[in-house]
């Protein structure tokens, strides 16, 4: 909370300005409304996706948003996706469909509204846990950098700003707030979209680990993840400008390993291929080495990366 | 075990040449010295630090250690150091310092001998263990970064290269190798120096974690750790070359936040103030900030960072 009362960040985001505010009608994006609210931000517009997975629970959570906008006499933008519908023909989880359906649906919101930056109430415990599930499932360095404070991302052609002022401050602390303002929020909304990994991690693996090691490890775990996500941004930094269509056996043996990942990585995700693992990577890597027999490299949804005619490409 | 029969490792550590190796009559040094001999590494000399922790016990395994060396007609360095004695005059864990008196012992035998370059017994599991014990401890990402299979050291004049062919082994691959061999070790001698923490992560806590999240995480821990450490190597090639022993806080303003952590970490290690926490890296960093109200740091063993006149330096 100091976050927001923090003058760097109110010189950054002035309460004057207009912004979006994710809002799911849970715990987390109910007290970081009614903070911003608190703070004098007043030219807020909610958006809330109906992601349809709970049918009339879903529903109730919309209608509970609705009421709150109205409430605090803001904006608010309300629409329904078929998550499961998007899981099942993007051969997606239910988490990742649904995160990819509300970023869609805030960069609808931030083009009509004409307002690019969009609140979200992501708060430590998300960093430590976001950081132990990707330890975990292999996603290497890139995977360890926590979300950041204020990042940017370009999607259907906006420009979004992500800000998340709550990055610093712990589930406890605002489980407080919400006691000390009796705010009411919608019990299930929070942990709706909770897959079973993360479930596992939040409830059984943090407090296993705490009361075995008997020390504090969130707080480290933390600190790995933003120490991670500054070195990430610095890297990338360093990293070549432009990202090609297609990828350059002979330019990519001239960078250092480290550089190597980053910019297939990158490569990938402007091919529009994300969450691949290490494994993808170290594989591609490997079709950098001109004597490696093999040309091909598995990817999801039936995509391939292949080398041939000294270029590394997809198809 | 393959690394060591890998052609590129055999050329750049040829058998023809004089290695030193060291032995604690613990399981995975006993495996790697026989395989090295196995490979037709016939110079070796048996490095054994007896750390006169455990009183009888200890001197059995310096005399298992000795037999050894005799029964492969190879070289033999024995020497004593009261580690627990260290520990108390060093106000330094026993872990720390039994680990500072092994290699201060190292760079002695390679004085002696005009042989720099040795073989250490860590493996694939060790990495894992040091990634996760650091990470609860919250060293940060430059603690996040894994031993690396062939490193520098400079002790107390001698370069010393340390080589740990086994870096990509696991423990059960050792295992089978031992039994297969019908090896004979010493039981306690290889977990004689296993601090509390590493000896619960090894035997509670990555047990439960496997079984708790169903999958070999080790793994995906490994590569982590092994990205994290290329990563490190390629940022300690963009640092500013030289190290003074003062630091500028005006100069130092003008890096990115990654590499001020990182140079701070460096700065620390030629004044000799090693395993410092992120805490301590990040109170230092609060001090190059001119309008920071603190001019002094805590640090081990009663000495201080302190800002005066425009310079951070150690007293």
């Amino acid at each position: 909370m100091k976050q927001i009362q923090n003058k760097n960040f109110r010189r950054q985001f002035s309460p004057d300005r207009q912004y979006l505010i994710a809002v799911s009608g849970g715990r987390d994006s109910v007290a970081l409304l009614h903070w911003l609210i608190d703070c004098g931000y007043k030219k807020l517009i909610v958006c809330h996706l109906n992601h349809q997975l709970r049918s009339r629970a879903s529903s109730a959570d919309a209608r509970f948003v609705e009421e709150l906008a109205g409430k605090y006499h803001i904006g608010l933008a309300i629409e329904s996706a078929n998550v499961r519908a998007i899981a099942v023909k993007k051969k997606l989880s239910i988490e990742t469909a649904g995160r990819e359906a509300r970023y869609k649906f805030f960069a609808s919101v931030a083009k009509r509204t004409k307002c690019s930056s969009i609140f979200l109430a992501h708060h430590a415990d998300d960093v430590v846990e976001t950081f132990l599930i990707n330890l975990f499932r292999g996603s290497g360095t890139t995977g360890l950098a926590a979300m950041r404070e204020v990042s940017n991302r370009r999607l259907d052609g906006v420009d979004l700003t992500i800000v998340r002022p709550f990055l610093g401050m712990w589930r406890n602390e605002i489980d407080h707030f919400v006691r000390a303002h009796r705010l009411k929020f919608r019990e299930d909304a929070s942990n709706r979209n909770l897959a079973p990994l993360r479930n596992r991690i939040r409830h059984r693996v943090i407090p296993y680990l705490e009361k075995a090691l008997g020390r504090n490890i969130r707080q480290a775990i933390w600190r790995a993840g933003v120490i991670a996500s500054e070195e990430e941004a610095w890297i990338e930094t360093q990293l070549p400008n432009s990202i090609d269509a297609e990828l350059s056996p002979a330019k990519m043996r001239g960078l250092p390993i480290a550089l190597q990942r980053r910019q297939i990585l990158n490569w990938l995700r402007t091919q529009n291929i994300s969450n691949v693992g290490f494994d993808v990577v170290e594989n591609v890597r490997a079709l950098l080495d001109h004597k490696s027999q093999v040309a091909k490299v598995n990817l999801p949804q039936d995509r391939h990366v292949r080398r041939r005619a000294k270029k590394i490409f997809i198809e």
